[in-house]
């Protein structure tokens, strides 16, 4: 890795911290940075390769309170922090000892990105594709998306002056729709679910060579985002790894680098390296990649998807075997629920713990439950649940199950009457 | 204050760190730590005296990433953090200076509270109120609210496993409601307006003697969350005091609070003591403490409210007066803007700087702007805007203004003639 990274260094026109070239997944061919995602060789996804150096944990504790202590880790420029962009991560790490004795277990924590920026992971992700796009010179922030992404985008580019471009399916939850709008970039709604939107989205990225499509033509650096998800975690734990992880599946990209996270702080070091077993979440509705582990396989099979679920919604999702490769290695596995469950494990979240996720937060809490009475996941080791967005984006999943316990006039009697007390 | 203190330390019963004794705001009378909010000297309310004895700096920062970093300075247990609650605080302060240009002045900073746990900064008083209440014996938190006060009483006694009791107006916004019925407590209804709400919390809490009514029977303690939103602009600007501040105002206590956050920092040595000025905003379809500004006079007029500006209708402002006294005695003012311009500064905050704030930062940010063009807010001076809550929480009040710019077909030809390029 050194010599090839120091011959890159020398060309490489972009500074993009320790990151020193783009390696295909597959067969691992080596090419320059870019804002370049598919290997002309072997026709697999690029990611990112790095050459770290040393790093000590005395020097991100001393960062700033954002992704951004993690700077030395990720391919963004070494004066990241000072150019405007949401600044999100560091966000709570919740001990959740009622959720753990609802369902069970010893420890449960719960990684709540609620409090992102915009209120998801995807706030993770975008900032570290705009520093990114920004060195490479790109002036348009664009996405196709289910929702959160859309919202990271748009706020992104508005806090750094960008234009966006942002699609999204027309069927998409008002909430979204809204928050995606009102930061004033082109908001787009596209006839069609979220798989035809994304392969809109490609065709657009090939015409439009000036705009970075943050899931698109910078993907190998936007991904690494969610890299600072296992960052996080470990050094609010103090410096080590979980034992178990919950991840949901959309792409799949999430799982597979939280797992890549892990990796990097053992190699560089700032961890010492334990066993951990990462396990898959999905909906019923949209479930290829569970399907595929429960059947042994390793190729997705493409689905509609129909769940309530919808930012988890992509029925081809594109890291789906590296998902497999992932829980396979380290001894997790998948699961999927029911849209009723989905449900149930949001109002078991907000009961127990005082925190209302969206939809794909209900889907890694109802999946945690079925992962242990299943006897797949280990009640006495400690499991680490991502929580990666907010109820209030997906209300229409919640409205016909809560509301008042009654409508009542202005009286102490009426209140005692309703109450029952 | 140390004699009385030290008297009262001896006798009281209970924990709650620096704080020692109630005093009552209008002629000082001093009663023991209890439950109780008005005098029954002078009918003044009472508000926390404290001795705080020697804080350092360097133990603050050493503290927890939430507001009980601050507990020093606060009326809680001297072991809060080991409770559960849901620890808001240190929320993001936000240099703006793509807001600032917008409105032509130097350097403007925004205290982002829809990081919190529950999205506004309703998180910090609550968290105050049940570390309170917790030590007084209550097992059941309640409240009346206009609705990001019942998302966090009804987030917080989920957490800590109690029982909670809200009443909310019948007419709340939607994401509100549902954001305060799902973690199932019990919510309730009430046919009528805030201060409707509010009378007949008041009388209930006279009835249910188990009940913490957070801003009611538990209000001294409750009220004084508001200072770490002080505490916390200080740290983030480096210990030192900004020269001028906004603040939203429903009851007014938090306005009052903020001052009395700068007082004691300075008084504590953990700042130098510089002057500031504190500038209030209202919605002019509530605007009764602006309105006895502008014609000078000490007492509040009570109004029956009409603004989108839900969380601020408070048409009888328990603390207006003390509000009269503090922007007074600071030499800032106070304005009021109309619904259009509160939609107008929730746009220009979102299309400046990503931030999506519900319809009480549309004020703050439409009476900043209108407090500079008419010269009452210096230019050259530093100012931090408080928002306070989440835009998610009122979508009513930007979807007649912002949506998608097209709805398209998904082909690239499509984009192209939508966008106009």
């Amino acid at each position: 890795m050194t010599a090839a990274a120091q011959t890159t260094t020398t060309t490489a026109p972009y500074d993009l911290g320790p990151a020193v070239e783009l390696v295909s997944k597959e067969e691992g061919h080596r090419q320059p940075l870019a804002p370049e995602f598919v290997s002309l060789e072997d026709f697999s996804p690029l990611e990112v390769a790095y050459d770290f150096g040393k790093i000590r944990r005395e020097d991100i504790e001393a960062g700033p309170r954002s992704i951004w202590r993690y700077k030395h880790l990720l391919p963004v420029p070494s004066n990241v922090e000072q150019h405007p962009n949401t600044d999100p991560g560091c966000t709570r790490l919740v001990r959740a000892d009622n959720l753990a004795k609802a369902l069970g277990v010893k420890r449960i924590w719960l990684k709540d990105d609620t409090g992102n920026p915009t209120h998801s992971f995807k706030d993770r992700v975008v900032a570290v594709a705009l520093a990114a796009a920004r060195e490479f010179g790109f002036k348009v922030l664009a996405c196709p998306s289910t929702g959160n992404l859309a919202n990271a985008v748009a706020a992104a580019a508005a806090r750094a002056g960008w234009d966006s471009v942002v699609l999204v399916p027309s069927s998409l939850e008002r909430a979204k729709v809204l928050m995606s709008a009102v930061y004033d970039g082109s908001l787009l709604a596209v006839d069609g679910n979220y798989d035809d939107v994304n392969r809109l989205a490609t065709e657009l990225a090939g015409e439009h060579e000036d705009w970075a499509f943050v899931n698109v033509n910078v993907r190998p650096y936007y991904s690494e985002g969610s890299k600072t998800l296992a960052f996080e975690t470990a050094e609010q734990l103090g410096w080590r790894l979980p034992e178990q992880v919950v991840v949901p599946i959309a792409s799949g990209s999430q799982l597979t680098k939280i797992d890549k996270g892990f990796n990097e702080l053992t190699r560089t070091g700032l961890v010492e390296g334990s066993p951990y077993k990462i396990f898959g979440a999905q909906a019923n509705g949209c479930s290829p990649v569970a399907e595929a582990f429960k059947n042994g396989r390793d190729m997705i099979q493409p689905v509609r998807p129909d769940t309530i679920a919808r930012s988890l919604a992509i029925g081809a999702p594109a890291d789906g075997p590296y998902v497999l490769d992932t829980v396979r290695r380290t001894g997790g596995a998948i699961e999927d629920v029911t849209d009723e469950e989905v449900v149930d494990g949001i109002r078991l979240l907000a009961r127990t713990e005082g925190i209302f996720a969206e939809t794909a937060g209900g889907v890694t809490v109802a999946n945690a439950k079925k992962l242990i009475d299943t006897g797949q996941l280990d009640p006495d080791a400690e499991t680490v649940l991502m929580i990666t967005g907010d109820g209030l984006k997906t209300l229409d999943a919640v409205q016909d199950h809560v509301g008042p316990k009654a409508t009542v006039k202005p009286t102490t009697d009426a209140v005692s009457e309703a109450l029952g007390k």
